[in-house]
């Protein structure tokens, strides 16, 4: 870059006016400019036309040198392609080598002998305005005199060609247009495409698909009057309105949804799950309050508990007789569960468990439902049975009586405001030797006798607790499925906006929509296809939860926790970027952007930090790796077949290059690409860790210096799973209609992935810098083609108005 | 990639393991298979050592072989470099391709031969295992009888050699301690590096550099009692204590700060504007009143008054007498105020103005002090005399009496909750025929006589509009100033709770702080080299901003507009990452971060919308560039000259590919990609809208269809602008420690940029794929090396404790 002259404004950098003459430019220019001179070997119109085996170039030739868009690196790129072609012989490909040097452009005079060839042969030959550039290059053969040497059929011709037209990227008719005279006035068709023809209600009930009865029950209770949002800023009376609601729910049967037959056999997570999305349409503070008693409080006592405990609890969960807390996290461990402090040591001659916080790192911490409302608690702690420490254990703990006044030995405190989900009173507690009956330890996995002698069915500590841990899976799937809930309900009135409000526009004419402007289509539409991708990857991930045996367990609970920090993230940056699209209007609390925000922020960090959790998804493949592959001889192999991949790219080049639509929106293509990414970064991560501990780097060092690398590969092992679930979803859709705009979608989204990742996809030499560029392009046109059916999109979540509640989501143009 | 299985779960899409049987994997594998046959082809120790002129690259191949990390793309990077080097013959070559060729990996025995020899031969030499990989490689070379073709010194083989160890990015003396054995178990250094030496009070001088006084006054008046957080949801108490402390400050000489002689010659808008910053450590409600007031309302009379309105006003404004309105948007344009509807029609029988709101849409939005205080207010409105149009011109309109009535003719409606900064009475104003005196027009750039004829000294209605406009940049410029500070504010707990807070760890060992893990290294540090980044833009455009001249005016106003949308940005985003980072804590009100995020979410939307003052940057270079360059001649030129830099890059495959630290922190180097990015993104977004308007396409539409490449362009101008700012600061300063740190924080900040655009530069062919991985793996090396300093950076902010206030930013594990 040296030789390029500073602006002298200091501001930019750009080349000198001419002005200032070519001689203060440096050497470089220098040279140009003896170059300049030598006319002689500058590209000529004559010498291209002369020669019968450029004809069908020709038009490509001249396009690549008029047509503003190109770069030199694209013009390069053209001439290696054409000069890949069996018909060349020596002389052509020196003439077109000269025609494709971008130090040495033609002039304007040659480019318009050249255009007037084209035009002339054009009318000769009576073309029409609608062929391809291929067409056309093929077409001009048919004035030559000698093209015997030139592909023998037409189609092949044109076949040949069209490759290079994909290569550049160009759109040929468009490039014809300006070329072929009698369509040189054509007005330039600008804006939205047409929509495609489908019904918002066809789409819901694709998205309502499983278990539509119990979200039409939910969105049904959700239309009693009782359900209108109550603006408050008395954290009292919010409370008291969240209880009063999560109380009503309960009396029409929420908690059976859950808990059909109060045993576990009878159980439908699944459907809980699916009443508890719905649910997150409204309220979240409700949602929450509903997650920790029913989700967490409840699945604990189905899951860990014994049937002595469903009995005795479940029917009083159900009917919220006996609202209950989940005591895990405490102030020092909150997303590390397995160094809890609070121990339970059992008083064998009592028959009693002790609970006790032994110190201020120990206290439970942001515990929902504990500052008011709930009577007892499942708490998580650290068992002692005859001296000798059995790992993390869970037990009930009463701490309010029928009059909601705290027990003796309980002490707790209310977490104070939060920037959110003021209607959940979080609290903390601190148990000092509290004594509870020996009957209270949640015992299926681990019991202990009366006399003090404990037995568990999981022999291994470490096996157990991630077995206990499996009660957090359902609350990462509800976490998930909220998190979906409000991203759409942001979306809704964010598009809803962006259709109706109006600002900038030609001189003379009306302002135009926000979504007519191409920025507005990035920003919005490109989150909405990855909810809707997420909608489909929740689905799957529901299914396979319900469906779990203890075999694919750890892998579920892998899935539930990846997905539960990508559906999470994508929430936060969705309302984000709905806020600032609405502007003003987004910022105003009657327009509920704020609340969403606001209440829905923690779920990146709850119910396990996302970045915690996407290195525990990252470790879960390694394990299946290395189990996998254990012995060296066998990573050999894999090795070698893992290069395979890479020198197929490298042999495949049209891969690496290919760059039309067709192409670009082909799923087999897209998800491809995402496994090869995962399947790389997993072995190279497998590399790297094995080398530290091979070194004698301890594991823990190990991991931690490969973190961020643990991260990006579970980052792309979720974008492949959801890419696979939406494609899948997209098939078995029979309306055509719907497929058409599904598809759309679904190559948003792939392809959004793609382009977010292209770094990492030229660096592994997978892509080239022109698919690159292709691909963004393909991005912004499937958002200019999904612009008319934006709102019918949102409509298709089917969020009651009453959930919606903004005044902007509901035809207003302002609060 | 087709060849590949999946795996029968479904799960992921690792090979099958072996048991399964290469036959099933498809064709390629097969024809491993046969490859793997022909043992004899497969490269074999003693052929590697038998050469002399491979003996220096002896070493390296052994570590591409043995070391996890590598690639096969990596392998054969080097490759491609070694079979550079002059020195080696044809039989050389063919080894040593034999010995890169990723498809056929030497067996493990050969291997071991290998390292064998090379052990021997460093104990014949009596190497120390403190040797580079290329210094262990030259060295061999002395065992070696026939190296008379090698390079003759031994310095310029090893010049030769740290080239090719460069582009592999292996580090060397790491590699060398696994081979040579008396240092094999010498332990691994792990965790931070030392810190640098340093004292945050001298680096705070750096920062505070100009109008440290005036930083220090602020500073001060924060510390009376006064002013302590007092958290109410009240928003009229809230609204009451804002102006309550906006008055005290007032009284102590805020006003005066910027107008301290009441008039324009002594305005010094520079150390207002310092003011402005510090107090936005504090409580953003105040300073987005204080703002309003004296920023957009003084400012108004100031620079768009005339003498009389200085007498008269000014004064009042500096005291706060006369609390004042800025009522420019209204509801139908917020960012489009060319547009505004409201009218002021001049009626030469009265000698007044007749201000009037035609239409719902025209009701002015979102003015800040309308709600409560407003006495007064600069409206906005289009300028009607004697029946003609005169465009938009700014008038005084009185809004309320001395006890706070609204005015006949004023209608005021408060906007309600917002999001934050509800210490703010922001309202909406309608005008029913209000009558102001014909003085009341604040008239310095269009005058109306009494008898109703218009003059004005510019006569172009749209540079007038623009002029006026100006006013708008103090504002732009104040917003950037208190995104930075707000972002300050978020670092700092952040990075002091990241430092204490312990989380996860080896067994048996203490939980580590969270700062020692990678992730939070990278999500907290490279946010907080950003952040000094902009201190060192931010100060610059302040420069710039007082001294403009009527020259440049539009060029600062461009620079005010791009750096307010990105420090603004950058301010969201630092919070939330904030704010995750601190978890649980992170959401409770007391820890603040709920509140800066509440208050400064607006900041990307008000003041311009950041996406709409992004385009505007663009368009101003583009003006730029087609003022200097508008013939088509020189065009021609022009694109020689860009094209210029691509072949440079051609030709200069080191610059491509160099990955040794010292050339990735070299300022030069990251300031010119940054500057090519941008000077290209300038000329093909020129070429396309170029082809566009000649292709007969209307100007909006042209410009719209290539938004999303104007936004890119802005963000490449500001990030160059950002970084040479910050290159220059670190340039100036003299203390070796802060020269040192402040290096760090640059080349972290600059090497970011470029990480985050590694998919541009390798498109464009400026990167090769291991340079895009070197500079990933320099990012979290500079964060490890930033590591031990990262209190000290957030303590050289100064931020005074109670203006922190969060308990965990003050030393506490929580609120």
């Amino acid at each position: 870059m040296q030789g390029l002259a500073a602006c002298p404004t200091g501001r930019c950098s750009l080349p000198l006016p001419p002005g200032t003459g070519l001689a203060t430019l440096g050497p470089f220019p220098r040279m140009l400019e003896s170059r300049l001179m030598v006319e002689e070997i500058r590209p000529t119109a004559k010498e291209l036309l002369s020669l019968p085996r450029l004809a069908p170039l020709v038009p490509m030739l001249y396009v690549a040198w008029t047509d503003g868009e190109l770069t030199p690196a694209e013009i390069r790129m053209l001439g290696t392609a054409a000069r890949a072609q069996p018909w060349l012989d020596l002389r052509s490909n020196t003439v077109l080598a000269r025609w494709l040097d971008p130090l040495m452009p033609p002039s304007s005079n040659e480019l318009a002998l050249v255009r007037e060839h084209i035009r002339a042969a054009a009318e000769r030959l009576k073309l029409s305005p609608q062929e391809s550039l291929s067409e056309l290059g093929a077409r001009l053969t048919e004035l030559v005199a000698d093209s015997k040497e030139l592909p023998s059929s037409m189609p092949e011709l044109v076949r040949a060609l069209a490759s290079l037209e994909a290569v550049l990227g160009v759109s040929g008719r468009e490039a014809v247009r300006a070329l072929v005279p009698s369509a040189a006035h054509e007005p330039r068709r600008i804006g939205p495409t047409e929509p495609t023809s489908f019904a918002p209600e066809a789409l819901r009930a694709v998205l309502d698909r499983k278990y539509p009865e119990v979200r039409a029950q939910v969105r049904k209770w959700l239309e009693d009057p009782a359900f209108r949002y109550q603006r408050t800023l008395d954290t009292d009376k919010q409370r008291e309105q969240v209880f009063a609601w999560l109380k009503q729910l309960a009396d029409q049967g929420l908690g059976r949804i859950a808990f059909p037959e109060g045993d576990e056999a009878g159980a439908d997570l699944g459907a809980f799950i699916a009443s508890f999305e719905t649910l997150a349409l409204f309220d979240l503070s409700l949602v929450v309050k509903a997650g920790v008693h029913f989700g967490l409080f409840g699945a604990s006592i189905l899951f860990l508990g014994t049937e002595k405990h469903h009995r005795e609890y479940l029917p009083k969960v159900a009917t919220l007789e006996l609202p209950g807390c989940f005591a895990m996290s405490e102030l020092g461990h909150g997303s590390n569960v397995r160094d809890v402090e609070t121990v339970a040591r059992y008083d064998a001659e009592a028959g009693k468990f002790v609970v006790h916080t032994p110190s201020e790192g120990a206290r439970k911490e942001w515990i929902g439902n504990a500052a008011r409302h709930g009577r007892i608690a499942t708490v998580f702690a650290q068992l002692e049975v005859g001296g000798k420490g059995l790992g993390v254990h869970a037990l009930l703990v009463p701490l309010r009586d029928e009059r909601g006044q705290v027990l003796p030995g309980v002490r707790i405190e209310d977490c104070g405001r939060k920037m959110g989900l003021n209607g959940v009173d979080n609290g903390r507690i601190w148990f000092d030797h509290v004594r509870v009956p020996r009957e209270n330890l949640l015992d299926r996995f681990g019991q202990v006798s009366a006399e003090g002698e404990y037995t568990s069915s999981i022999s291994s500590d470490g096996r157990r607790f991630f077995t206990m841990l499996g009660t957090l899976v359902a609350g990462r799937v509800s976490v998930a499925c909220a998190s979906l809930s409000a991203a759409k309900s942001g979306l809704t009135i964010a598009v809803r906006y962006g259709d109706l409000r109006r600002q900038f526009g030609p001189p003379g004419a009306p302002e135009v929509r926000l979504l007519d402007h191409q920025t507005h289509q990035l920003r919005l539409l490109k989150p909405l296809a990855k909810t809707y991708a997420l909608d489909f990857a929740l689905e799957h991930l529901v299914e396979r939860y319900v469906k779990r045996t203890e075999e694919d367990s750890m892998e579920v609970e892998a899935l539930a926790a990846g997905l539960k920090a990508y559906a999470s993230w994508n929430c936060t940056a969705v309302l984000q970027e709905a806020r600032e699209a609405c502007g003003g209007q987004g910022y105003l609390e009657a327009n509920r952007l704020s609340a969403l925000k606001d209440d829905t922020d923690i779920f990146t960090t709850f119910e396990g930090d996302n970045t915690v959790l996407m290195q525990l998804v990252a470790k879960s493949l390694l394990t299946d790796y290395r189990q996998r592959f254990e012995d060296d001889r066998v990573y050999a192999v894999l090795k070698l077949i893992a290069d395979k991949a890479t020198a197929m790219a490298d042999k495949n080049p049209i891969a690496v290059r290919r760059t039309g639509s067709e192409h670009l929106r082909d799923d087999d293509f897209q998800l491809r690409f995402l496994r090869y990414r995962e399947e790389d970064l997993l072995a190279s991560v497998a590399r790297r860790i094995r080398k530290r501990l091979t070194a004698g780097v301890e594991a823990f060092a190990a991991f931690n210096q490969v973190q961020a690398h643990l991260v990006a590969l579970a980052h792309a092992h979720i974008e492949r799973v959801v890419l696979e679930q939406f494609i899948h979803g997209v098939n078995t859709v029979q309306d055509p209609g719907l497929k058409v705009v599904l598809g759309r979608l679904c190559d948003l989204y792939g392809l959004s992935c793609l382009e977010a990742a292209s770094g990492w996809f030229q660096e592994n030499s997978l892509m080239e810098g022109g698919k690159a560029l292709a691909i963004r392009k393909e991005v912004v046109k499937l958002c200019t083609e999904l612009r008319p059916d934006a709102v019918a999109l949102v409509d298709a979540f089917g969020i009651p108005d009453t959930c919606i509640a903004a005044p902007i989501g509901l035809g207003h143009l302002s609060a």
